[in-house]
């Protein structure tokens, strides 16, 4: 698992000439670093003199936040495996009309998972950028930049998980699936440009 | 060192209700992802047929990409060594008007320090966009998208360590030191998002 690696190791497997991991996986990467930040956010508060109103708010951000951390930092590994099963589809032998059926078949499926982990990966961003706007409204004032990071990074994950699905999703052959996932994807980057833009906005005002 | 530890712990560190890493680890993390990514855009093309006119200029964002990617990672733990030593100076004894003295000069230096630190990280970053540009419009058309999601990477590693200065440049009592960094700042940030924006543009067009 990548996830066990060094960060210094995972920089330079990032960096080197193996396709993976790549871009899919530093996206899930920002995204799990957003949801730690804001659950970072959460942590500091809860027990501040001073905070008592919002603290079961921000225990209910910090158990979600913990949740899709959880899911994000998988999802470092999963796009992984995801362009992995695609080179394989693609190397399937193409002799027969029987193999290039088969290989139609594999290459359309590994395409799909290829196109709907990085969807995933854009949707859970998405509910990061919320939390993370609970969490900046309500945090304590000395940690409210950890949120603001947070947001930002969010959004990243976002923009960079859409990416990725703008590569695969034209050559799916489904292409209600194709069509239906870019427009979400299209939602979700408006969603997610207007909500971090205001969310940072709150940040810069709070830090006065 | 962080950089030793595993993604894994590194997030659940950032989760922690300790103080570091938080946001400026964040974003030095961020900003070396970037320059991965440029290094890997690079590392792919090199040796690949009809990219051959190109080696030479990919030869030489790959080098300098790895040189300032060295640099943004040395500065995940810097961050954290100059918070560490501005929570220290604050807790220096202020009894006498002598301690009292040695006390806001020690503040003052950390401040700077912890001023300069997320600097330094913003003019890398903005270095690493730059790079992102010469790799993403001559790049290998496969992994272009890994200069797209370098090219966000980066403009967010710069506006999250902004978020950095604007803490700490406001109590600094050099008050010349401090505007001239909030200035270079502002135009760090325009350069990022204007060309940040333009690079992504551009890899959605060589995506098709």
């Amino acid at each position: 698992m990548i996830t066990d690696s060094s960060l210094e190791k995972f920089l330079d497997e990032l960096a080197s000439r193996a396709p993976t991991p790549g871009g899919g996986s530093a996206a899930a990467l920002m995204g799990a670093m957003a949801a730690a930040l804001v659950s970072m956010v959460c942590n500091v508060t809860l027990g501040k003199k001073g905070y008592e109103a919002v603290e079961a708010e921000l225990t209910a951000v910090r158990d979600e936040s913990e949740t899709v951390r959880r899911r994000l930092t998988a999802m470092v590994d999963e796009d992984v495996a995801a362009f992995d099963s695609l080179m394989a589809a693609y190397k399937l032998p193409k002799a027969t009309d029987d193999d290039k059926a088969r290989r139609g078949a594999a290459i359309e499926g590994a395409l799909r998972r290829a196109t709907e982990t990085p969807l995933d990966c854009a949707r859970t961003a998405a509910q990061v950028i919320k939390l993370a706007r609970r969490a900046s409204e309500r945090g304590y004032t000395g940690v409210v930049s950890d949120g603001g990071v947070g947001v930002l990074a969010a959004y990243t994950a976002l923009r960079s998980a859409a990416l990725n699905v703008y590569i695969n999703a034209p050559s799916l052959k489904d292409r209600t699936f194709a069509d239906e996932t870019v427009a979400e994807i299209g939602t979700l980057i408006e969603f997610g440009a207007a909500e971090s833009e205001a969310v940072y906005g709150l940040v810069r005002g709070r830090l006065g």
